[in-house]
């Protein structure tokens, strides 16, 4: 099927949250009506809300509906609670950046409120601002990003840094929806992603639903695709870029960087400024999250590896700066050196 | 649990062959009893049997099983035939020269027999050597492999390339028998190798009951192991080396090397010299097969990928021999001029 109908991963409802359920895709497309920061903090916990900025979005929101119901009437305590339900949100997962930056934003939104009505407001505009801004920074990331391509390209992405990873468009997608804009045709390949499947589950179904004619294959066979297919770019989205432009993203990345550089096809990462972390020097200062065992030893409830085994489960890995061709933001493509160049752009 | 009972991928039986039944470990140790070479050609289809040098057997026992129950009188019928049965076998799984190597054996053991008998016997008895063979080879290539290691080392492999690949001891794993025997101490990483997960099924499960230390990761976590682990060699197994030592093997091989040569870990390919096809110039000239798109979309005959997409199923690939550190035979380890060692070593 294809269409163009717009599926939101979360939606702002004043005294709930519609969430997208992104685990139980492509199979069912449920949404979870969401009334408390915990049942947040586990929707993104659980990965039923996934990719940075989508994530970002979920917790500004559950943050506003934590400020709807706050009964008190001192400001200063309800600044002082907000706090705590900041700090709380932001152990849901330890590596995306955007959680953090979202979270950070909705508290300062409140600061200088002077009434727990003020605050309120303050809390719940940002977060929809949040997201609203979300949308355009993607739709200018799939501008930039398209601008690398021409007709007839073949794309191969990994994980999904699609639309319902973040408001809408997407990162590592959006050059798809626009290019389907602008009547120019991209072929894609998707790889699976293991553990979650987030490729063959999301990325597969978001790409097929819009018409991008969509080849996936399992992580394992990225090289031989890359060595022997007409591989234009590979373009993957990050959850968070240190200060030297080293990028974390979905574990499997930095393998397809070096194979990108070894079979001399472009590497791009598209970011958002706010997955821009200038507070961190390299990725040796990012943290990687390890995951459940049983992501990689059951797949839908069934165990289909060995017992009495151990298991090692990154969610992420670290691409060195050096094997990135670009970073592809709302505000341009940066490459070169990614120090001086992130600098300059985020405090621009 | 750890034993070290010798579990045999395929035996022969007189007038059947007793046939482990890989599809269904880790979780079932089931033999299949088969008795005509039809459900021998499904077997090595279907990979209920598999691994390079045991599919040689099964495919020599399968037309030792069909020998047996010849019932014509005429010699040069019974070669005739045996022909035909043999190309019939060698449809059953493109890539693997073992195949087609073992066969040819047995083709031509009867070749100058006067007597049905006397042929029917030479086929048996060369399905029964080459059984016995391979036992020995895997077990020098196991000491060769083990040469190149210390103790406490670390080595990751991919794939099945272990006992139950072979007579016994595998090639790629062979070393891990050979260290328990002497009382080193060897540590594993095994990829799960989708999309039949021959690792995370069968290597974890084979490692295990020897007693190996063996940690299962995803195909896409090899990069973030291989730079951040200690990691000290990377074995594999082989389907194919052609003449200038380009070696077709499981897919997700070459981008292993890749790796292997980006992060400086030695890369080795543990070999029979039945599986060196000096008829085959380069890696170019090995045919890939490709396999069933139900093999991606599907695990335990659930679907688990989105609907009404393209799916690109190489089961092997080709890596190029300058990504290759050494080639460990039975007749010892080739590096350097590969072209040039190879042919000395197979027609010494």
């Amino acid at each position: 099927m294809i269409t163009t109908d717009f599926i939101q991963s979360v939606r702002w409802e004043k005294d709930h949250i519609i969430l997208l359920d992104q685990q139980k895709l492509p199979h069912q497309t449920d949404f979870l009506k969401l009334t408390t920061i915990e049942s947040v903090w586990e929707s993104i916990h659980s990965l039923q809300v996934r990719g940075a900025p989508a994530i970002g979005i979920a917790a500004a929101f559950g943050l506003a509906l934590w400020a709807t119901k706050f009964q008190g009437d001192s400001v200063e305590d309800f600044k002082k609670e907000l706090k705590n339900q900041k700090d709380y949100l932001a152990t849901s997962r330890p590596t995306a950046v955007n959680l953090f930056w979202a979270i950070e934003r909705v508290e300062n939104a409140a600061a200088s409120a002077q009434t727990v009505e003020a605050a309120r407001d303050a809390v719940v505009k940002e977060a929809l601002l949040i997201q609203k801004e979300d949308e355009e920074v993607c739709r200018s990331i799939g501008e930039y990003g398209l601008s690398l391509l021409k007709d007839g390209d073949t794309v191969l992405t990994h994980c999904n840094a699609g639309g319902i990873a973040t408001a809408r468009y997407g990162t590592a997608l959006a050059p798809f929806y626009i290019a389907k804009e602008k009547g120019m045709s991209l072929s894609a390949f998707a790889t699976e992603t293991r553990p979650v499947l987030q490729g063959s589950r999301l990325t597969a179904w978001e790409l097929e639903r819009i018409g991008i004619d969509v080849t996936l294959i399992t992580d394992n066979m990225a090289a031989h695709v890359l060595k022997n297919k007409k591989i234009s770019a590979i373009i993957v989205g990050t959850d968070r870029i240190a200060a030297n432009g080293d990028t974390a993203n979905k574990i499997g990345t930095l393998g397809l960087a070096v194979l990108a550089k070894t079979f001399d096809i472009p590497f791009y990462v598209a970011s958002p400024l706010s997955t821009i972390d200038l507070a961190v020097p390299t990725g040796d200062d990012i943290p990687i999250e390890e995951r459940s065992p049983d992501e990689v030893t059951h797949l839908n409830g069934q165990r289909i590896a060995a017992e009495n085994i151990s298991i090692y489960n990154p969610a992420f890995d670290v691409t060195p700066h050096e094997y990135i061709t670009g970073i592809i933001t709302e505000k341009g493509i940066i490459s070169g050196n990614f120090a001086e160049e992130l600098q300059k752009i985020k405090t621009n």
